[in-house]
């Protein structure tokens, strides 16, 4: 079959590879029907060192059950099923507590820019969705997978309800599935930091109240501004680099809350007296457990209330994967579908 | 009257000084009856830059009200009150919020070690108690001032129930109380890391179920062993040094909560995927708005149910305050109870 594999940073290739087999009786084979490219996998598509041998990689998609191991208990060939973008057993105490993404026996998927893919603890990692793989959906049944899930988890860990004012700082997909979900769990006013017009004025779609376009100093006075001169009491950092983190302190209210799902490409950050611990602010986030929040989420993209699919700009097949890459980063594309 | 200044580090000096007098509409003058020194007074007493004109101390005190300005409508001379460690004007939405110490108006007191102070803001500062100056509850009542209310805003901000294992990070009076609050909030164990045995014997009076004495990475592999292997909920650090950071990055659980309530003494600390994004670690606190839990902790103190007094080891006069700052630094004495 033919898969995604990249050799170094703007090396992006699509090879073929032996067609992937059960190897575990919780395994379940899954041909894609949708894949997509993550602002994630730019990351490397930026730095990734020379790689003779390759790193295949996707990590969202949306499928169909083609074999399953002996025991799979859960699903059978046929039934369409959503992936969270890392596989968990189900069972164990951190997946009953919806923390998934630290299942002992849990890991990321990395081979979904694919024909197929082997998925290990299917019981436990996919979910059945009543649509056929032509449905109009798809695209919003993708985002289950990832971007959804990761805005909705910015919001819920950074505590977002009716009494909160929310800044989001990204216009990327998560940035943008940000504003939405906060939007779901009741905030009023949302302020969305971003530059890119097409992209915030999909926020204003999503509930974003407010547009900033500044960034650094001048951001921050304007996020100010717009909150009383008191600062947001949750900032969802959807991002990742270090000059968002500083936005995120510059502009968060004391007491409040500062939620990052940008995936930090920083490790030592500012934390001390004049940063967080003076004004008692609260740094969380990390990965989301995407898995944790699909049949939450699900009944309202199946009945329509929410249109989170509306962040793909660009569809591309197999082939047209690395043409996807180059989109994304040259910021042509907002999110790129795949049709394999 | 005499107050206590400090001229540099280990250069403590209680001298002469003009009585302080109303000076706004809405101060009150108090006499203090009891101060102590604090763990953070240690700080400066290590660190400070050679002083000549003198800095005073101290930000822990109860007393009885000498005079009112005109504006106090709550207090009389003769009130016995206990002030928190910062003032606040208690009418702006930080103060209402129980976030004292973003008060707009608000500051930190630093002349207690003394025999009388001006208190700004005194309605909205002092809290009355119906006790006599000669009272055995003393000591107790004063821990609401400061030690007490930091170890409950550790608790309370690291979100402790019953269903949380907590390890509290240092054997100072603010651990010791974090102890005691994480009880208080129904914690079934909490591990007390701390070296000194008289100071963790206090812990396990006040509730610490297992006491480590090891730091670094064998503290780290002790306290999971005691957990199970997954860490510790919540880890509430009350320290300050950043070698207490990296034990708490340490040894909290995937998904759990680190609450500081040491004053920070570093600035960057990491925070990135291997510390805390990858495992969905909050990282919370900061100075205790002690105002805010006075009067949710003076009955149990009025009744006794709790004696957090019990950290005071060691009392002094007035001219015995350098003799305290040399004890506690030594560590011969785990808090020292100023009697002017």
């Amino acid at each position: 079959m033919r898969a995604t594999y990249m050799y170094g940073a703007g090396d992006v290739r699509v090879i073929d590879v032996p067609d992937p087999a059960i190897q575990q009786p919780t395994d379940a084979l899954v041909r894609v029907v949708r894949a997509c490219v993550c602002g994630s996998d730019l990351h490397p598509y930026h730095a990734m060192p020379e790689t003779p041998e390759g790193v295949p990689m996707g990590h969202e998609f949306v499928g169909v059950v083609e074999e399953v191991g002996r025991e799979v208990a859960t699903l059978a060939k046929g039934d369409f099923v959503i992936a969270p973008f890392a596989y968990s057993d189900g069972t164990c105490r951190f997946c009953r507590e919806g923390l998934h993404t630290s299942c002992a026996q849990g890991g990321f998927f990395s081979a979904a820019q694919a024909e197929a893919l082997r998925v290990p603890f299917a019981d436990g990692t996919l979910v059945k969705a009543p649509v056929g793989e032509n449905s109009g959906l798809l695209p919003s049944l993708l985002t289950l997978s990832d971007v959804l899930g990761t805005g909705y988890h910015a919001a819920v860990k950074g505590g977002v309800d009716e009494r909160t004012t929310v800044t989001v700082i990204g216009d990327g997909a998560v940035g943008l599935l940000a504003v939405l979900s906060a939007r779901r769990l009741g905030a009023q006013q949302i302020i969305l930091m971003g530059r890119h017009k097409t992209r915030t004025d999909l926020g204003r779609e999503f509930g974003a109240t407010d547009v900033v376009a500044e960034r650094g100093e001048e951001g921050i006075a304007k996020v100010r501004d717009l909150t009383g001169g008191h600062g947001s009491h949750v900032v969802l950092e959807a991002v990742g680099h270090f000059p968002a983190y500083e936005q995120a302190y510059g502009i968060v209210r004391p007491g409040g809350v500062i939620s990052r799902v940008g995936v930090p490409q920083y490790e030592e950050a500012p934390i001390g007296f004049g940063s967080l611990f003076g004004g008692n602010i609260t740094l969380t986030g990390g990965p989301a457990p995407a898995r944790a929040y699909i049949e939450e989420l699900l009944p309202a993209v199946l009945d329509g209330t929410i249109e989170p699919g509306k962040v793909f700009d660009q569809t591309v097949d197999l082939g047209g994967v690395p043409d996807g890459y180059r989109s994304m980063d040259n910021r042509d594309a907002l999110k790129v579908l795949v049709q394999p």
